[in-house]
Order: structure tokens, then sequence, then C-alpha cells
């Protein structure tokens, strides 16, 4: 199944004194990709807090940045779903640039949490049912 | 009375592709320094909200960029109450180098804002008597 | 004329601990907004700076903040050019949300500099003519 | 040997709407530690580069996150060299906030680049020499 495909284009925001991206500013760009992937599937973050009580956060993630992204490249962000557990999905995430170059290789474990203690919740049955679709 | 002084330092976050610190990062900076500025005078922002109810929000911010900053600078943000009313509170901000060359010249105004519904709240009493003691 | 309008999404990056937008974010959002009327224009800013020596920095911006966005809004960016100097733009910039909310008013002041010494230069000559359609 | 630690403040501008940290900032507070690590020993990021032509950059992450950090924490930051090469260098970084409780835990592989060039270059030798008393 072709992963899921979100555009991001750089702008002076997102750049450094280096001249290109700085390395942190990827993690924003992985997860604009992972909001528009649930929303793309039906899912409003600010709802399934409201309506559920829960909220995802990140636990782990492993980056490699291959080459540097620079002002005004349009890139484009991936989401591709590894695993799917009780209370967290796994997840690959590649951003490439127009000229399909490899920009950035990062997987990505995201946890459902209680949104007042923080504490692991089961992810909901309607996200399970979306997201088995997707593997 | 010598407004409040706190330092900052520039780091690659705050830059950007032309070589300096990115025009709205100047904004964090003087939040920071109105947040030690509060902390100085015993308030924690957190327990503000926690045991008030209520928090600060910026209304209005006039900022001139005078001088650029560059990546490792040292910069120093003063705080500088001039009109305290019964839900607002205004203050210059001003930026320097460790040069003591006008990096920003700000005029901030803030108000006291119920942290539920975001509607004005006066400022609470004790912080009204520390700030007075600033004007 | 219409002044020219960018869309803009809320994500979990651009809101703070209050719930809302953080107010340094909103720049970012305008900023967006100014380099996506001028690639609409046919202008990419890093080969302005690579053609023509030259880039925009921000002299002067004032804001105010009417209303708070939140994670998952839909806010739409205006750009309305007010005025056409040698060396600089003057542009009124209005964030609303797709209920038709103002959220921000923003009056920004651009000047064209020397991307090495950081001193004014006449606004490049291409771009001129086709800022003054705008006004 | 005892890693290196820089304190770091928890503001507004480093939490997000699910009341802590954002999940990209802790890679901020990671590189300002880095920065005050090499500062410490007498290197300034933008003298190496004007001196030497080079760089570091950032080519790979594994982060764990452990436990939210909220506004106005206060953190510590470590900086623990694991391995000196050639043209790179790895770092644990490891972050605890002032009960002790770890937060983040982190693994960073740093290159040394030519600044221009972005293509891998020796790490200069006084620098070398300095990172080999810290391992």
């Amino acid at each position: 199944m072709t992963p899921f495909q979100w555009p991001v284009r750089v702008y002076y925001e997102d750049t450094d004194a280096g001249g290109v991206v700085y390395y942190a500013h990827y993690l924003k760009f992985l997860e604009r990709a992972r909001t528009e992937w649930l929303r793309a599937m039906g899912f409003e973050q600010h709802l399934i807090r409201q309506q559920q009580g829960v909220l995802f956060g990140v636990r782990a993630v492993t980056i490699e940045y291959k080459k540097p992204a620079r002002l005004d490249d349009q890139l484009s962000v991936g989401v591709d779903v590894t695993e799917l557990r009780k209370a967290s999905i796994s997840l690959d995430q590649v951003i490439t640039n127009n000229m399909g170059e490899l920009i950035v290789m990062a997987h990505v474990n995201i946890v459902c949490l209680h949104s007042d203690s923080f504490t692991p919740s089961p992810v909901p049955e309607t996200i399970v049912e979306a997201v088995k679709k997707c593997i």
C-alpha cells in the first residue's frame, strides 16, 4: 500500500544560520504529516481529546539526516504504519524533496495517553479499525 | 528605577538562513524576560494559573528591529512597566547585545485572562502590589 | 483589489500550554503568507538572494491579538500592500479563522537589504513593478 | 568522568496544547547543551566556521521520551561523549528535572562538515584534543 504523503514547504522559520533546515524542525514536519494522516481518516486530534479523553504522545524517535533541505524546498513527508499494538502505533516516516532525493528517514513510536494523567490508554476502537487498513 | 534584565544567548535554533535571529524569535526572548521578571517577584505562572485560574495573554505588540543579532551573541532583555490597569499591564522591552548596541525595541500589552474562558480578569492583588513597586 | 490570501493549519507545534497558538508563532504565519505572495508573483526568495544579492528583512511589526486560534483551526492569512517606497514595503496582514472571525491584525514594514552587509538596498525593479499592481 | 550539564528552564514557547513540552523542542535543549559544552572548552561555533570553514551537523538522533516536562520546570541536560572518530562525534544526552526524574534519553551522532559543500571534514585538531579529555 502506498504510504500517505503530505507536502511541506520550507520557509525561513524552518532554516538556521547554517543555511539549511534546523534538525529539530523535521520533527514538526513529521508530526504535521501524522496529523494530516489521522485527519484524512476522519480523526481530528482536538475532538479525539474532547470526546475520548485521550491524546497521542511520542515515546521514541529514531531519525537519520541524509541530505539537508533548504529555503523554498518543496518536501513530501510519508506516513507508513509498521505496527499497531493495544496502546501504541509504530510508523516509518520518510521525507523526500521534489527531486526525489532522500532528506530524512525516521521511525516513530506514538502512544495513546489519557490526556489528564498521561498514562497509557488503549487506542480508541474507531482509530484501530482505520489504522488496520493502512498496514 | 533600573528595569529588570534577563540574559539570553543566541543558539542555532534562533537563527535563520539569513544568518541572523529570525524575527519571530525575539518575541520568545521578550516572553522569557517577562516570565523571569514575574518569577523574581515570586510568581510562577503555572501556579498563578492553578491557584487563581488566570493567565497572562498578549493583547498587542509593537516591535522595531534595529540591528540583527547573530549566532553566539549574548543579549540582554529588559522589562520596564509603563502602565498598570485593572486587567492589563503595559511594558517597554529593549534588547541589547553585549556591545551595548540596540537590537530590538518593543512595547507589549499583556492582559490577565480567565484560563478557561479567555475573558479578561482583574490582575491578582498580590501581583498588583508587586508590579506597583516596579513603576 | 482583494488581498492575497494564504491558508494555514494550526498544528501542535503552534500551540502552547495555554491551549492556544503561542503569540510569537503568528509572525511565522504572516511570513509564510508574504513568501507565498511573492512566489505567486514569480519571486523565490532564495533566487532573489542568489541573483540580486538582496533579501527582505522585517523592520517593524505592530500586531494585535483579537481572538485566540486553537489546535486544528484552519486560518487564512492576508497580504495587503499599503505603501511601496524605494527600499521598503508596508503591508497590512489580517488573520481570520474559517468562521470568519478576526484572530490577528498586523501591520508589517519590510525593508530590502544587501544580503552581506544588511544595509538598505533599492527593491529590485521587477519586484517594484509587480508590487505596484497590488496597490 | 561526570558528564557536562547545562540548565534549561521550560517557557511557554516550549510547551504545546497537551500541556507539556513539545517533542521536537527537546532537540533544541540537546543542542544548547552541546553548544555550551563546546563553549566551555573554548570553542565558539561561529568562530569555528569563520576560521576553519567547518560546522557540526547532526547525522542521527535516537531519542526516548520517558516523562513529560512542564511549564516552569527546571531541567538539566547532559553531554557525555561515547565515541570520537575522524569526522564525527557520538554523544549520550540525558535530560532530567530538578526532582532527579528522567525526562529524555538521547543518543546523538554529529558530523563535521565543510560549511559550503556540507561534505564531511576531519574534526579540527584542537577540538579533537579537547574532546579526547571528555571520554
